[in-house]
């Protein structure tokens, strides 16, 4: 695809290689007031790193013919300023390092401008297909190379707490929900959270960080709650089985409305 | 966007001038079976619309401006074959006609090797946003000019009659569905009726074709049912209000399943 451009840029007095993608902003990527959807952005970042991956000859397609599969573990998310409906949203992303079971991917979202407006970072897992066990990435020496060092301007996603309180929507996996693996699409958990808040709570201020926990796959057909419990400043969510285990859980730190 | 280019095609000895439109198939755009989905076909094609009729000078924006919006009313797809995860589409799309109450827009898909692979029709009506009532497009002269006659090789989309039977699903309108403009996004009807169709049945053939109508427009907060019905080789679907009102019926062709 017509994508990609290798880029070069000065981190601490050191070039380093990055790769860059582009991503037009649709009308049904933007939401009732007109901001970027955290749906449509996650899934612009995790469209990022399996490009990236698949260019360096360990994408998805490529693992599973080695009989492992990558598991976002975490995902942390932090927008200055949002891309606009009808622009260009470029972002680049680089690997930072492979500790034993988690390796960390970094991401810069710029406008159609080219000013960076935000940054994520992830946490991955390779998992064996056959024992459903994460394996120990220094096993695997080939990957080390595409290790630049370059941390994240934002904190790496933390741990996130267990969600008290009633769930306060359902929702049954459905065919639209199910990936090109048979697997629920990683973008779901976060459509089905934002859905069961108050939409006006959502319209009156902005997500200033958002982080996301993935523990568990639900399965097509499943039917998933969703609870969620705001303090000061934050929100949490999860999604959760019928006997309470968490899927997925996701922590939105509040900040003022977008001007 | 760097999405455009103009294209010329002959049609019957005639050079005709058409508008080009990029679109990666990332994975979220598949199925499970690995198969372009019709809610991103559908989302492909209609950003095609919108971005055409915004580079002719009367897009969305433009026509809010003089106090009228595009209503899409009826559309159909046939395809071929289908263009793969992590490849490009091109879609093409020209103005057939304006009546007095519909304008036709037709487009032809491509798959990156440029093979004709599909084909879509749509009519569209213009709404005054004050009365709520269709405008007489002979009254708007200047959109004539971008209308060049020629049809399309698929059949206009029909009107389809009402679906019997009781209802399968229940979907409240949420967050996620609503648009820039505060509407329901045209695609989620669709996502919705298929969500509550027997994934195995989707799975094990192909859509020959696909009709939809679109009749009144669900609002936030509103609970939704959806209706279907099988016959000989074909399903009528509708999204229906408690009431029973539809908001929006389909009609798919099935075919045998996708080599």
């Amino acid at each position: 695809m017509e994508t990609n451009l290798i880029f070069h840029r000065n981190f601490a007095g050191m070039e380093k290689q990055l790769q860059r993608y582009r991503f037009p902003v649709f009308p049904q990527d933007v939401d009732g007031k007109q901001h970027l959807r955290m749906v449509a952005l996650e899934s612009c970042i995790l469209n990022t790193a399996g490009l990236a991956a698949a260019e360096n000859g360990f994408g998805s397609v490529d693992m599973i013919n080695e009989g492992v599969t990558w598991v976002l573990s975490r995902l942390a998310i932090e927008m200055r300023s949002l891309p606009e409906q009808y622009t260009d949203m470029y972002i680049e992303t680089w690997v930072e390092d492979y500790g034993r079971l988690l390796t960390t991917r970094n991401f810069t979202v710029y406008d159609h401008e080219d000013r960076p407006i935000g940054h994520a970072c992830s946490l991955w897992a390779l998992m064996d297909m056959k024992t459903r066990r994460p394996v120990n990435l220094q096993t695997h020496p080939d990957l080390q190379r595409f290790a630049n060092g370059v941390p994240s301007p934002i904190a790496k996603p933390d741990k996130i707490g267990a969600v008290q309180g009633e769930p306060k929507a359902e929702h049954r996996v459905s065919y639209s929900d199910i990936d090109f693996n048979g697997h629920t699409n990683s973008m779901k958990y976060v459509e089905w959270m934002l859905d069961a808040y108050p939409i006006e709570r959502l319209y009156e201020r902005r997500i200033r960080r958002f982080e996301l926990n993935y523990q568990h796959e639900a399965l097509h057909g499943e039917q998933v709650r969703i609870c969620w419990e705001d303090s000061e400043g934050q929100t949490a969510f999860a999604v959760q089985s019928a006997d309470g285990k968490d899927f997925c859980r996701a922590r939105i730190v509040w900040g003022n409305a977008w001007e």
